[in-house]
């Protein structure tokens, strides 16, 4: 609890005057005015993240959390439990979409079991598992408030752990079978909808199903009345142990200044039960793409921010993260490559 | 006229065997079918281009275009004329928007004068200058139809020439004071569009001057009567050297099988002349972005041809083009380094 609390108490504004002077930059580069549209808002928040306008994102790194969830049971879920197990062993091996996507972005891949119910190959994850997968949400909350926190101050240590190494750009992933489950439901307690309005196929769910999904949702929030004005109580009831490590990540690289780029529909869940800890992270965050899952619209509108891709995925993992590392990396590459009008000797 | 005629001669259809073969590697990597988007329609495209399901788009190449335009004497655009040679320069120098994004993306910049009006520095700089700009497109052609053949079949030497050395991946990129405006009489006259309905602000010439704009537009239409089912007759009338460098390009690619990332606005109407030469063509092209100049839409709809990126891009260079490459490479990676659910030991 303390660790999660400090984290959440050095996280600062953006840096107005680096802002200022990125802007002042950015304008008088060798280009029109405003001719490489999102690409100088990014350069520009980056130096308000940071404090420094020729900012790096060199040193990128995906921090890729696995969980299983016990709304399995429910039939949530097209795919057996057993794939977040395989899945998590995959990453460690470097043949998943986030791996591939992260070798074409020269980004490093960290792989963490945070509560994986079935058995994980520790060469190359690091272990960190809670418990074998949350309790089934129907049936009363998916993990103590304790459990809740633990999650958090996982994603906080291995996330401070890889900054201290360098990194200086972090994305979140996740694995975990029937974790869009659990996302619609933290979403649905967050703003206020009904799960109804939330719930997509996730990993391929047939449409008929659908149905049932939402009503598994609604069932496990009447069962545990998350209080939306609490965000541990709603992981707690409602989440999930790699949602919990997602959130750590984020209150982490934003305590420590680094720019933030989530990925898909799982971690929009992750990034609103951040920013309703504190708002302030919201000002360090990236959001890569928007997720094809059909709550995702919902969820950035919760969140108020905009993708910068929208190329239809819905995998997770952190791959659309990981993709959007290389126009975080061009805003840099902008300001630190480009020359002023001033330097090039142009007088307009 | 036998270099175009005979690239022209040699652009074929997609490979359907390698894109049926990738569609069925890209359905059973270790993913949910679908999963990855659009990312995955690449794959097949890549693959459909090259023959190769495990295509690689590891030697980038973008190939910059530079010439001036006589319809500038009209006062169809804010900046000085001089600035089409000031940027030539710095292309060579690194210090351009495209260039800064071609470091990032790990691709090579080629600058081609192919008609620049005031004085390049060939350190660096390709030299094919036709002539120093074209003519006034308002007074009679802009080019005769021997500099527009010209004009196509530089972009083709030079293309082919990067291909030899091992490019497998071309974008096209221009810089030219004016010429917004030849690529909008360019798209007017494909599209049987009034050219009001086409003309934007270009590099930021104030909004009260585009009426004016697209009159000079409509003005050279009324006077020249390029003929809208002969291409070369349309380059040469109201087009500009460079974007007649870029067709050149593309044909260069697509005989040679290689994927075409193209650019911005002018280079949409450099894409509508290549695919009028030779429909066969657009399957070869990838367009990287969506240009914020007004008439980018309309141009994308007489393409038929879908956006990867949106992010109010309006400097051109080439610059949206290489933020693409990454997309590009993302999806060889995909292929290249995801196993399938076979290969991981999955059976769902």
């Amino acid at each position: 609890m303390k660790l999660m609390l400090e984290t959440i108490k050095n996280i600062g504004e953006l840096n107005m005057d680096a802002m200022e002077e990125a802007g002042h930059r950015v304008n008088n580069l060798v280009k029109p005015p405003g001719s490489l549209g999102r690409i100088e808002d990014l350069a520009i928040q980056l130096a308000g993240i940071t404090g420094n306008v020729f900012t790096k994102v060199d040193n990128k790194a995906v921090i890729v959390m696995a969980a299983d969830h016990g709304v399995y049971d429910e039939g949530v879920a097209p795919n057996p439990q057993i794939i977040t197990a395989i899945q998590t062993n995959n990453m460690a091996k470097g043949v998943t979409g986030v791996c591939a996507f992260a070798k074409q972005a020269g980004a490093k891949v960290i792989v963490v079991d945070v509560g994986v119910k079935n058995e994980v190959n520790y060469n190359g994850v690091i272990n960190k598992k809670i418990r074998s997968g949350t309790s089934n949400m129907t049936q009363g909350p998916a993990m103590t408030r304790e459990e809740a926190v633990r999650s958090i101050e996982i994603g906080i240590e291995i996330t401070n752990e890889e900054i201290m190494k360098g990194a200086n750009c972090i994305a979140i992933g996740e694995m975990g079978i029937s974790n869009t489950t659990a996302s619609s439901a933290i979403i649905s307690v967050l703003g206020d909808c009904n799960p109804h309005d939330v719930v997509g196929i996730g990993a391929g769910l047939p449409v008929d199903k659908l149905h049932h999904k939402a009503e598994v949702i609604r069932r496990a929030i009447n069962k545990n009345h998350p209080d939306a004005n609490d965000p541990v109580d709603v992981l707690s009831k409602v989440g999930g142990f790699e949602i919990g490590g997602m959130v750590g990540t984020i209150l982490a690289a934003a305590a420590q200044r680094k720019p933030i780029v989530i990925d898909g529909f799982i971690s929009y869940a992750a990034a609103l039960l951040a920013v309703a800890l504190e708002p302030k992270i919201k000002s360090f965050i990236f959001v890569s793409h928007m997720s094809a899952e059909k709550g995702g619209v919902k969820a950035l509108q919760l969140l108020g921010l905009d993708p910068l891709l929208n190329l239809g995925l819905r995998l997770g993992e952190g791959s659309g993260a990981v993709l959007a590392f290389n126009l975080l990396e061009a805003a840099t590459y902008m300001v630190n490559e480009m020359v002023t009008l001033e330097e090039s000797g142009i007088v307009l």
